[in-house]
């Protein structure tokens, strides 16, 4: 029988993050394509002690759930988030999620109808970008440099666009690891109570920090009615539990949650009880800081390496915080032509192309530092900036 | 600010889930209304000892998993549904959801196309509904009698709407408490297979059976191409895990696994490891063997106080399983006006009308009796019939 699938996800015949899943899987080869934390950082005694004190509360707490999520843990989420001023919300305006992957799949879900446009970063996260094309949206590309946003093209799209999302990732954003600037922060929010435009800031990695400077969530510079924000504790706790959340305007919360009763009813209830005893008896706060200062370390010697291999016209952000690290190599490289020689050599990253809505920039890559060791890091980077200086001679692949 | 929401979800403004549980959630009300399990015969310890089995297991059992789930679970279901005859898959035809409501929701992402037209029964399982609209779908409900669809208006539809996809629940189905005969099912098999149509096979209350006869999936008589398949662990151990699955054609099952891969990237997998590890070391079916036994008798109780109230021109069918009692009463009342006047002596139910794509009957309602001790159904029983027999006189409002 043939199927006859809906236009909707006819786009998606060819995953990009699949493929980078199954690089991922070979066996011997040394990864920088995922965006894996690193496993040996889990706290796994102290998270099997919250499911024991969520068990020892009883049957109820294996009943079917409310959609928007546990409530103490929604409370415990505005706590933790009155920390980085996020402040004019209560626990009605807090949707638990499936990570935060469901949050912008079902904020586009109840916000964007085929042809409406949302304004990204260039590059920006390819799982997002999949999520809008699913939507059909169409998405529009802003100019960016190491600030965020250039508020010129930013303006100019705004006005012959007139779009109905702008979506960023701000701090320590996938792939480019850039940290957007206050006065740009300021601007964007300026910009969209001016346009009427709604801001989606997704912040996965914002807790991620590498040094004191301290950021400032675009939500904390809003009045509470044109931003919503996401994050999760995949990245903090575990991924396993899948619990993200959102908070936003009350009246698109609430309708994202009732998208979600047509999706799933509830996320799992006895991961949002134990992550909720997790944040009580743990100090997770000291969790994040032993991360990110693992983090750090290993970014710093996946620089190093960089530095170290003295390659010709490349460039690159030294991240402040999060996962990955964006390189951009001599223009005539073309990073997925060079992906199954590196892989034949035993090192993995992700090419930079998928990263784009718009024209991509095929010389360029992202790394993840967060998922092997100083030792792996740099044997592989041994290998690819090797690779890189004998394809000097390499050309742009007609396409 | 107006917040101007996706078409798909305009109709999502009034929810009749919601409006249950809200009922469902008021202290003193003896509710026949939700479809909760009852958390007594919840298997707590067996499902704490199969988390401390996972635990046991080490850090990797808390980094990100499969988009498809927990391949050995996966394996497991298919060796579950062999016994139910239901052979033609391997591993690589299952997906782990977020209870089988996210099969359902992800089946419509990847096939249903704005226009595209579902034939369904009449009554349905309203939360099916709700995700077909939310995908622009045309539903057209299916004449049914008590053996399932009446098989002449079904051809009928099938030539006049050229469907794409036929949704059922064949066994002990929501709210209608129906079972298909196996004359209709292999009929239905028929007729998709000579129409080109794929059957939606929704069966989360199939094992909770009351009788020794034994129901054939209609699954079972496809040859793995025209019919996809999904249940719950959700009935049969406990919701809140949120685990159920979808089997089904290959190129389909992909599919959904790359729209999931968007919506959520993957389901909880700790408890879908739980799940494996409960699976392996307890008895799950002699657990469902109790479960089934108590509901049966409570269904008994329920069917009984019905009888003992000798109300005029009432009709239900005597439920072989599943968790719901579907009543129909004189064509003269409705249950929509008569809810708040129940609620207000004491006891709650949902009335029909939400369960119909098309026109609806008025004058029915859903009963759920799993949820509610001997007791309190007849007590809850006394109040509901009493309300009839007063009501009698009343007459249908105008809409």
């Amino acid at each position: 029988m043939k199927y006859a699938f809906a236009k909707r996800v006819r786009h998606l015949q060819s995953s990009a993050v699949r493929d980078i899943l199954k690089v991922v899987n070979q066996g011997d080869v040394i990864s920088f394509a995922g965006g894996l934390p690193d496993d040996e950082l889990f706290p796994v005694e102290a998270i099997e002690e919250a499911f024991t004190r969520v068990f020892a509360k009883g049957k109820k707490a294996m009943q079917y759930g409310e959609t928007e999520g546990y409530r103490p843990l929604r409370e415990m989420i505005l706590e933790r988030m009155a920390r980085k001023q996020i402040t004019d919300y209560t626990a009605d305006h807090v949707l638990l999620t499936t990570g935060s992957q469901q949050a912008i799949d079902l904020f586009s879900r109840v916000m964007i109808s085929p042809g409406d446009v949302i304004l990204t970063e260039e590059p920006t996260y390819l799982a997002a970008l999949q999520v809008f094309q699913s939507y059909e949206a169409t998405i529009v590309p802003v100019r960016c440099d190491t600030d965020g946003m250039v508020v010129e093209d930013l303006v100019a799209k705004l006005k012959a666009f007139r779009p109905k999302v702008i979506y960023v990732v701000p701090t320590f954003s996938n792939p480019a690891g850039r940290v957007w600037s206050l006065e740009r922060r300021k601007e964007l929010v300026r910009l969209v109570h001016k346009h009427k435009v709604l801001l989606f800031e997704d912040d996965p990695y914002g807790d991620i920090q590498f040094t004191d400077e301290g950021y400032t969530p675009i939500a904390a510079l809003d009045d509470g009615s044109h931003v919503v924000y996401t994050s999760t504790f995949s990245k903090t706790a575990v991924p396993a539990l899948r619990t993200g959340w959102i908070v936003g305007p009350h009246q698109v919360i609430r309708m994202m949650s009732q998208a979600k009763q047509a999706n799933d009813l509830h996320s799992n209830s006895l991961a949002q009880q134990a992550l909720y005893e997790l944040c009580l008896h743990f100090d997770l706060d000291a969790h994040i800081q032993k991360i990110s200062s693992l983090y750090g370390h290993r970014k710093k010697v996946m620089v190093d390496c960089l530095h170290e291999a003295e390659l010709d016209d490349v460039h690159f952000v030294d991240p402040k915080g999060g996962m990955f690290l964006w390189v951009e190599l001599a223009p005539n490289l073309d990073t997925q032509a060079l992906l199954s020689e590196a892989v034949a050599r035993g090192v993995a990253y992700v090419p930079g192309a998928p990263f784009y809505a718009g024209s991509p920039q095929y010389n360029t890559l992202r790394l993840n530092y967060t998922h092997s060791t100083d030792e792996k890091i740099v044997e592989g980077m041994k290998l690819l900036t090797g690779l890189f200086s004998d394809s000097g001679e390499a050309t742009i692949t007609e396409r």
